[in-house]
């Protein structure tokens, strides 16, 4: 019987979205038990990492951005697998080094970039990859949210809009590197292309915010082919707006995160075919995408995320790599803020990733 | 603190879709532990049930049709509280049989008509209650599905199509006992209004089912309104395709089960209004619909089953109703179920509820 | 080089919505040039038969229902084509009467069943003849209207809806006649598969109304298939919701009117496959699809209308039958009319079509 | 009783997409009578000019790019007024020309910007007029086709794929010039705002073609609010997919073309809008809407070309402005086009417009 895997949280606490998905998505698939928890930044993390050393299989940390650096080195360092948020850091030079450590370590270290977990994303990398679209030559992604709209400035603002808007805790980057990592991530994740640069036009709407929370950003692959990346905060009215489009020079594909059980493969010639998560004629070629319920039982966000925790509780367990973004991942999507932040403070340029 | 729940399990083993669902539900929201199961048809549930008496807090019922009654009446008489999956039972008898053994002991017993639990079908009901939809004239529900055209006939069916098609196991209806009741259910509990007959045509598609796999079905409420429900096994290309489009004299409503999170409120002057499941606006007048994750992030059958469970776990805490489906719905649909059966085979004839 | 047709039009004056449609279809294909009107009912439909007699090729009637059939027939008799409007007749006896007349006579009865002249109608119907559904099995139509809830009840009615609630006018029925003879035919003409049955349960929910502005009905096809049809008139928030869903034994099929571009056919197994009017991929084996725009440039319901009006003007001019439904189709549409009223005035009871 | 109009057309002969629907537009309203016409370019469309010249009140140009000018300025020159194919030349000079005659001439120009013309698209600058959105912060307008994909480039090409790959014909820009002027024109039409400067990444991936068939574009407008528009002609299995998402700080608009008949409002907090055209809640604010045909019977491409030529001929009729694209809008295209050109030469810099 496989051992059952144990975990602590740092971060996550009351008043947090994601903390609770991480729970959730671990007791949906009942892949470990929660044994200790820093829920609050008035405990203390460190004598947490302490307590559970030796003992918790790996760590999730879900703190604001600027401690993920830290309680992810920490805990790497005391021997733990680490499931860390997005962005994985507040800088490159942090990213590569949680990167080294454990790779040296011989740790894994998870990011829950949520959509690759989405079945019929993977499915879309999967017929990328089988050449179903030929070559990718554009490809055009959204991340639309409107939470910035849906906060009274006329009051404080709540802890969680709070602390991304402030540079001190969220970093060199509000949209960017909130949300846009995820649209860059699925950019490459489905593609299997490397941006090569990117030139971004960042903007700052929301009263008194002094980072970005709007951006418009081209991108350039390896190999000639381009990409358009929007994100914003201040899209009014859009709760969650990812919508990936991948035009090939055979066919296209077209997924939408708010209707995540639908994959729209168009082509040139012939009907467009739409795909759904856990059709029975997918089981055959593709078991991941049919497992938990039936087609027609929608599946949503906590189930994609359970998917990347099923990957990584994998690994865990075999201490060899599954499918699951991880350092690798979390370094790009820090050059991608790197890079957009720089680009946009040149006024235009392009940058290299 | 809250005192920690303990349940049971009888059926929902290997092949099984609906067990594995009401574990991961109750897991989802950490509702209570599963402490034993009888999983399979060789074991004895009697025994289990001895077993877990005095300690479990309720025991879950996912066998197929045939064994509902008994093992229901056998929980609820060891003093058990009861989630019993649809059909309640076999016959109306039985199905009264049960509700007045849980009204008697002062037991919980409740069915999960899993999409009475979707947060937009909750808020379906709250709208129709307070009048936006005038006066209810006309529903019109489907609930088709292709499952039996997924089959191949010429090799021996799998377990649960067996057990599906066997009048022994399943009862005397098929589509309409498995399916239909949801429909039914739906119809009632979101208009509020009593079916007082319906007219039934019954078909069987499937070679060699010896049961209903397409029904088409009128109904006539209490007051006047009138609805018509169609439901199929043998839907080719349908996943789950519930439908359900309620009109009233001042607006009528859409909701479709494979996209969930979307209510479309439509009225005679006025654009259309979509109302989205976790919608900050939601929250005020309707604090359930936006508990577990924000607008945007897909919520889907699992989370509506879970709803059910949250509702029942707090009854059988409380040991008072909450907001789920129980004997009294049980009922209703076990008196449909047979009214369907004998209308259909007097080729036509309006039957009372 | 063509012969120009000549046309004269009863009916269509001021306030009427077929009318101008009618006008608007001849001209958007430049198929015929209108000489003649008698648009009010203050003007004599028999002198201006008499006037065009042997000058216009065919004569549109767009009058209320009481006054299609001797129209209809004074034309006929004065040796020209006809377009007249659905409901052919107020009885099944005067449909079947003018399709003698014109029959005889070697005369053109078309009538403007819109939604047969939709290319992906066609295409449906054409799918269907191939064998791609397989064997027919259940027919599921809607054709939802809200008109009669735009009314302002406290004032006198508009011309349109007084004669459509007037049993003098209207005939026996007023949805059935209107709208439920469109889904009827469109049931016959995608299956191809003839009604034996049929079983309706009629309402009036309109204030004052006499005739029935809601139905349900049963229908069962020779050789054993079934079909369900609601319509309606008081379906709040609907403007013209004809949905079409065809379920073979190999895939099924799915066409909306409102979103007229597109045809939906689901598989068994393999994903769903979307048909665009016009696509290239269409060109090939079936040219009419593709005449007019490109895919993408949407056409509606004008141009399904004039789709009808060039199969009739090509057989105006070549005496030979082309693709538009005509006396056949308006007998077998009264008497679906027939039936369901007697059906329903006997509670429910199968009616032989 | 009105004066009847008359008109000649160049171009739009054999092959040609446009010209039958300028001339569909124009019978659909039966709107003028078409006089004379130069369908080749084999034939003389000067001494057409000279023939119509004082008869005709308009001429249609249909033609190839490159010809545009030289047609509208003999038309202009003429004393007739010009409805002119976009782009309205290949050069910013020229189309200032024609303006600069157009305007000392009293003369009509229009450029038949399609979309302007839809509705919804109307009813879309009303609302942001009217404030409902509040202050325009983000603009995302996509114009996808997969035109060039359709090609099969082992053969010689069509005459019109020919063209527009030809930068002889076409001028400096092949989809910027083609289609991406029809997103920048909806942009500021339905906004309002203009546009300050742009930044454009060309590409050109069709085997073969010298001319951009991929764009991505950013946007400045006076005022500080941001776009992004992505243009193509290779995005596969796209027919001719218009989005256009525009976000205000108060609500958002959502139109797609090819669904044109509806236009979705979100709002920060409150349900979401569908607006359908034709409905009779506009009717009384917003006439124009719902003229033609009732809500849910399509109105679609031809209806919305056709509105630009009521439009147009209303003024070749009153002699003074209605409401339809001209010389303003043709040349802010044209300045479009070459600061997207510039733009994309200097690999990434703003270029004001």
């Amino acid at each position: 019987m496989e051992k059952r895997l144990k975990y602590a949280m740092v971060g996550g606490g009351a008043g947090s979205f994601i903390g609770p998905v991480h729970r959730m998505a671990v007791r949906l698939d009942d892949l470990a038990d929660l044994i200790d928890g820093c829920y609050s930044s008035k405990d203390d993390w460190r004598a947490m990492i302490e307590r559970v050393k030796g003992e918790a299989d790996f760590v999730a940390v879900c703190t604001p951005n600027d401690s993920h650096y830290p309680i992810a080195k920490a805990a790497l360092e005391a021997g733990m697998d680490v499931m860390c948020e997005k962005p994985l850091s507040l800088t490159v030079a942090e990213a590569e080094e949680l990167g080294r450590i454990a790779g040296e370590g011989g740790r894994m270290l998870a990011i829950p970039f949520t959509y690759t977990g989405a079945p019929m994303v993977k499915l879309a990398r999967d017929l990328v990859a089988r050449g179903e679209l030929g070559a990718i030559c554009k490809t055009v992604i959204e991340y639309q949210q409107g939470s910035f709209r849906k906060i009274d400035f006329s009051k404080p603002l709540d802890k969680r809009n709070a602390w991304k808007m402030d540079p001190a805790r969220s970093g060199p980057s509000c949209v960017v590197a909130d949300i846009g990592v995820h649209a860059f991530t699925l950019a490459e994740y489905i593609t299997g292309l490397k941006t090569e640069s990117i030139l971004a036009d960042l903007s700052s709407f929301a009263p008194g915010n002094r980072l970005d929370d709007d951006a418009s950003i081209l991108m350039r692959f390896s190999g000639g082919a381009k990409a358009s990346i929007v994100t914003s905060k201040i899209a009014t009215g859009e709760d969650n707006g990812v919508r990936v489009r991948i035009y090939g020079d055979r066919a296209s594909l077209f997924w939408e995160q708010e209707s995540p059980e639908r994959l729209v493969v168009k082509y040139a010639t012939g009907p467009d075919r739409t795909y759904r998560r856990g059709a029975k004629y997918l089981a055959a070629e593709w078991p991941a995408a049919a497992a938990r319920i039936p087609a027609g039982h929608p599946e949503g966000f906590i189930e994609a995320f359970a998917n990347i925790y099923r990957e990584f509780c994998a690994a865990v367990r075999d201490r060899k790599p599954h499918d699951f973004p991880g350092a690798r991942e979390g370094v790009r999507a820090m050059r991608f803020v790197e890079a957009a932040v720089a680009s946009s403070a040149a006024d235009g340029v392009w940058r290299r990733i």
